[in-house]
């Protein structure tokens, strides 16, 4: 049976067949799982029925087992609560929301069609037409295909291939290859290292043990356990076990970080309260400027209406477009404060450089000087104006507010005015007003003042009590060293870690997939233990951290502060925030479980870490 | 004649007509004098043979003036040698060297010839001939033809026709565009962000107002006051004063700060040499993959070089075109150490990213593929290939050595063959071999193995004693912070502050000209009480360098610390530089008197708010 030439008889049969037997492995069962104090992986064999115990160990689990049997464990006080909560992986929890192969699927005709194993670079399952090249992968989605990419290994230049393919698989590389690090940036299925794959770019084509697949030939991947099937293979989205909920209650009474959500749309909001946020921790506005998420027929409106503003060449035009968009955000924030009542909600005023809101194609410039009335080399001037050689480092941020006072001053009526009508209407509003890219206090003391001129002003008009925040965003250094002096003007912070990663280590995100691979590749130069886009280098923008809250706190001891980067949903950076004392994390809505569990591990861990210094 | 109604007598005429009244005068004049203790500039009047004192202030005076008073008051014990160097200000040092259009050409024909006004980028004045491309001016120039470089802005393709121009003019941009930095390097006269010239390429004219210039016309500039002309203006040179030996004998004689300059050709240095430089601070290495200063007529050959390794698919490539490099930059160096014969040099191994060095127009593009025998498809694709959002952040400085360590063994090559070479004809050499951009210890420890590994055999295999040192920039936050550890592989420091004030503060240079003006002025935002690129951010960027310098201290305590950013010939910056402990700055050529000054003002003050603590 070890060999596997025997199909093995279930269990149950055995309590009919040999009672006496089974109820002895029964027995051995309960004594190995509570000495292991963990579900068993157990071999035995029954000679002459007399049992024998061949081999023990801590069993394999899928994502939905781990909770079950951890839950189960502590109500049956095999373990604690707090021990339950360790037992689940930060990868449990991301793959219970990612898509799986249908488990209807008969297993064995599943196994028939495993083309290749590989490594399990990213979570999930995919399915899509096998293309060679990015380019093709490019042609083919932009038609409607759904595509795996299929390389040796990828480089950069394969990244615009891979951004639109369902799925990447690579011959070669592990889990730090450029392939494994951009996928994973993406949350996207990806099996890296099939090494037996024999890809053929010329004949257009793979092979394994004699198997063939050719340019578009339909495959599944199951990046989760890294494996490769021929054939398109039927999804699904796991349902989450009830076990879920228990212990993620646990971890909720565990922790002491808050943990909020990044979110831009009352849909999106509404889904983040349903995986336990606690209000958003960053609420962008600039995409209120391009899609209307509730009346897609209108975002053409908001755009026309941002690029009028853009093309403006003086102050009163510029609030003649503005005046526009007002209604659109103000109704947007309504909904948002709707689907957060009682929680806090931090707004971050427009941020990106302006550029990223007019078209570079000729035919679109066209189309908006005829929308607009004006002459078509006016608009390509303007757009040409608009380049910059380093965007990131560039007019964006709060930096706009500086130029352009009147964006700020519709923004801040929009939220305040919304935050009136919601609190007339009953839902309670906590809005906290933040301002990106901030350097220094004097700089955010001239926009909290414009911000406070405008909201106190329609406080005071509209006869409501509405309390509000101002505070700003730590994500240049300058920001963090200078964090006394800003916090004699900010209410909070919050730590973009994203931007603050990109100044402290001179790393482009959009670029750095040509060389950071490298950087993070144990066989090559092997500088970082992690993605620090992925997880927080805490050595280094951890450093400046740490400096910017002791510092702020100096300053206003109640300085509320959080982190809203990519990192507020890693677990490891997430224990780092509660070390150097946030009051809350933000992250995307799918990451809001993982940063709850962690949370309450990082106490866990704490109190564990106090009871063996005192032994 | 205070209302300058009249023609003034010369005062020698008095001297004749009213010998007493005169005496009297010179009597005041020298109590005047040594009350206050300067140069007065007095107001009187002689009614009926006596004479009245209106009024007596500090009198104006020319930059050589400047220095003929401040000598001439110490060697008259007036004021001491330690007060004559803190009379001289940086301007008038700056000035001292640069043409001027000559004070003959009456005033008011001058003002009629005003094409344009922009920012003032480099002192001196400028006539030639107008050029609208790089390669016009290389054309031009070698024929004889004085030319005057005009561009909507200038980028590194340009070089080569902005080192032949007279002088440089851009419509945008400002003080630290790429035309302004580079030009300011040379001490080239440059004239940036006249915004009202309408340059147009295709009909090579460019016009304000109504004014029309076309190719060939000539025009004069004048950086000191930031003016372009019409037409031919004569030009004269100031002649130095000797007392400006006299009183820079006295600064250096006082300063403890060494001042070494920014140059990257053996002309340069020689001219660095004469302003005073004590060692090479910056010798950048990517000019000379671009320019043979010696040998013009070859510059085309280096160009072709890098251009094949860029387009190489595969590392045997790469070294064989690197190969081609390696004569060309061994010569290079053996220049700048025999010009530095006896002083250190520090030279900065590849920074730029690679797509500063390949075509990006179809035409250079196709000659290029034609010169390599290789498809121009490829060089197109490589091209794009290489284009990056954020290039400062992106695949550059030491990142480059990570990927292809080839262009590092070349270039640590030709470095010490070149030392080699000149220790064995009796030049005495001391190299430091710096690496750019470094952001964590191991990273820069891969490059310094690397580095030893080329050196060590060259330096065996020659018999020869050969001293050098391995160290690294400093100019990303993540560096400085992380000092300490740095520092256990570094044997110097130099802190880039161009690139860490870019980080730090999150302003690229190349676009702040957009808004970073509004932050300096103090009608505007003024949240700056500078322009951080010209004068160090004290505050922020400063308080990353003090913490990096007393990290790295910590590690290796006779760690050698400089500065190599534009801010080491700022006066206000070489004097931080000082507080903090450094070494050396380092500047371009002509600003290397204003570091020499700046630094044995610094000690001046020192005393004095030494002996005003113990009053």
């Amino acid at each position: 049976m070890v060999a596997g030439i025997r199909t093995p008889m279930p269990l149950r049969e055995m309590q009919k067949t040999m009672p006496r037997v089974y109820a002895q492995l029964e027995k051995v069962r309960v004594k190995l799982e509570k000495h292991y104090r963990d579900m068993q992986d157990m071999e035995f064999t029954v000679e002459d029925g007399k049992l024998y115990m061949l081999q023990t160990r801590t069993g394999k689990r899928t994502p939905a087992a781990a909770f079950c049997i951890a839950v189960d464990m502590a109500n049956e006080k095999l373990i604690t609560k707090e021990e339950a909560i360790l037992r689940i992986k930060p990868e449990d929890i991301e793959r219970l929301f990612y898509p799986v192969i249908d488990v209807k699927v008969d297993r064995k005709s599943l196994t028939s069609k495993i083309l290749a194993t590989g490594i399990n670079a990213v979570p999930g399952a995919a399915v899509g037409k096998v293309v060679f090249s990015a380019q093709k992968a490019e042609e083919w989605a932009e038609r409607g295909e759904k595509v795996i990419l299929v390389r040796r290994e990828t480089s950069p230049e394969d990244v615009g291939g891979m951004a639109v393919a369902q799925g990447i698989l690579t011959a070669t590389g592990g889990k730090t290859s450029h392939a494994a690090v951009v996928a994973r940036g993406w949350g996207k299925c990806c099996v890296v290292g099939a090494e037996k794959l024999d890809i053929d770019y010329k004949s257009l084509s793979m092979s394994t043990n004699g198997r063939v697949v050719k340019e578009g030939d339909w495959i599944t991947l199951d990046g989760s356990e890294g494996v490769v099937y021929t054939e398109a293979m039927p999804l699904v989205v796991p349902q989450l076990p009830r076990s879920y909920e228990t212990l993620m209650k646990w971890a909720d009474e565990t922790r002491s970080l808050r943990v909020r959500t990044n979110v831009d749309t009352p849909q999106d909001a509404r889904k983040a309260i349903e995986f336990g946020a606690e209000g958003i921790g960053l609420c962008r506005t600039e995409h209120m400027f391009f899609t209307d998420f509730e009346q897609p027929e209108r975002s053409h409106e908001r755009q026309r209406a941002i690029q009028e503003m853009i093309l403006a060449d003086n102050r009163e035009a510029r609030v003649k477009a503005l005046d526009k968009l007002l209604p659109f955000q103000r109704r947007d924030f309504v909904g948002i404060f709707k689907a957060m009542d009682g929680f806090p909600v931090t707004i971050r005023l427009i941020d990106p450089p302006l550029h990223e809101f007019v078209p570079h194609e000729r035919a679109k410039q066209e189309e908006l000087a005829r929308d607009l009335k004006i002459d078509v080399e006016t608009v390509a001037r303007r757009v040409e104006q608009l380049h910059e050689a380093n965007p990131m480092l560039g007019h964006r941020g709060c930096r706009l507010a500086i130029t352009y006072p009147e964006i700020l001053e519709m923004q801040v009526r929009a939220i305040v005015e919304a935050a009136i009508e919601c609190q007339k209407s009953g839902v309670k509003v906590l809005p906290e007003i933040m301002h990106p890219l901030t350097l220094d206090r004097k700089e955010l003391s001239i926009l909290e003042q414009a911000t406070r001129r405008v909201a106190e002003d329609l406080i005071k008009k509209s006869g409501v009590k509405l309390n509000y925040l101002v505070g700003t965003m730590i994500e240049l250094p300058r920001a963090a060293l200078l964090a006394a002096e800003i916090a004699e003007v900010a209410e909070f912070f919050s730590f973009g870690t994203n931007d603050l990663t990109q100044t402290t280590m001179g790393l482009s995100r959009d670029d750095a997939g040509r060389f950071l691979p490298d950087y993070v590749d144990e066989k090559k130069a092997g500088v970082f233990a992690a993605d620090p886009f992925q997880s927080l280098d805490t050595k280094g923008v951890g450093m400046l951290m740490r400096w910017g809250i002791e510092q702020g706190r100096k300053t206003r001891p109640k300085l509320k502060i959080g982190i809203c980067g990519e990192h507020g949903g890693d677990a490891d950076s997430v224990k780092f925030c509660h070390h150097v004392g946030m009051d809350y994390v933000s992250a995307s809505p799918f990451r809001v479980p993982i940063a709850r569990l962690a949370a309450a591990q990082v106490i866990v861990e704490e109190k564990e870490g106090a009871k063996k210094k005192r032994k």
